[in-house]
């Protein structure tokens, strides 16, 4: 890219707004407070976690064709309303990942953090 | 854009690709099982509704700039989680958004949803 | 016990009436509508979650005595906010966990059940 | 009560000891180790608060019998699981609660944490 270049464009942008619109046709912007996202956001993660409950690690790195379809639907829904509610608080998720990259980066230095799953308090 | 356009850059590319190296340089694959994937997401889910939890539905939409930092770097460990969870899974995770949007108007049709909070099997 | 028994003491009484009297001093009724307390768990259940997610299931199974502390915390963080809820709802734990054993007793017959981790609608 | 008296039975130890067979009894054992059975604790609590999710405060008070009777069996699950994870970690759940009771009683003195939903950390 030069100077000239346009800025890349957000593919976040489009659920973004797509969402707002779906949200907008049922009046839902009632329920979306960004505490009631924040909710459903954490049972969507753990409709996500309950098809690897009961599965071993490596089980779980070989799943099914019915298991992926499931998995992607939940992935999918943890996403969307992770969207909507980075929206509602005007939080841009990009950023907000590069910024925790680089702070993680400062918490977990490799020679430190190499082999460990340790929390960075007890590196 | 035209045909010949290039495809717009996938700006999860890039935090996809860093959290490889990231866990790479740190030899973190080996912790990285989609289960134990799934399990951090749900820990870090719950850790952004915490700051929600005694909150009303007002109160949420308003938040300081302390309690903006904090949700902040809570969403950006779901969204971070996510990406590697996804990658893991060879699932993309902006299709499965698309398609999941698609398949939420069907089961959710404005006329029947329009004002309403209830699940999709309840409608 | 003879019919001239009294019955046995409800041991989960004590807790319940101490989180009680806990709330009140402290003006927290307001706090804890049964919405806030079900996400107050549901974080706790997520606390309780952490320290097992990079663990093996084996290294589960023989945590150091600094590990079985904090479970040990993050048990009756679950435990206590359950109590208050089901408090708050006039819901007896004791007799809903016995309903839900003899429903669990219908839904997994041990010829179909056993050795599977299938969900009882995928028996 | 006297020291002649009898302890009061643990009314906990039925449906632990109810757990211990039904488990057995299906070869479950193999899929209980403390990891899972965290994670299916999460899972069961998050299921616990979606009939909450898009609910006010006030309206979480006087649910529908009918959400009622969904709410009852998921603190049932949420309960049997904690009580199944305690006996697999030999811990008390009645006396790990009494334990974090009066820690919390230290934690928040009444004369700060009144009317105050902060985290003991921040009082």
């Amino acid at each position: 890219m030069t100077a000239m270049d346009p800025l890349p464009p957000d593919r976040l942008a489009l659920p973004r707004s797509t969402l707002q619109t779906f949200a907008a046709e049922r009046d839902w912007d009632q329920f979306h407070s960004p505490k009631n996202l924040a909710a459903a956001l954490c049972v969507e993660a753990a409709e996500l976690l309950e098809p690897f409950q009961w599965l071993t690690d490596d089980s779980s790195k070989s799943l099914s064709p019915g298991q992926i379809t499931k998995v992607r639907e939940e992935l999918a829904d943890v996403f969307l309303y992770l969207i909507r509610l980075a929206d509602k608080l005007n939080i841009d998720l990009l950023d907000a990942a590069e910024h925790k990259i680089a702070l993680n980066g400062q918490r977990y230095p490799v020679d430190k953090a190499r082999g460990s799953s340790r929390k960075y308090t007890d590196l």
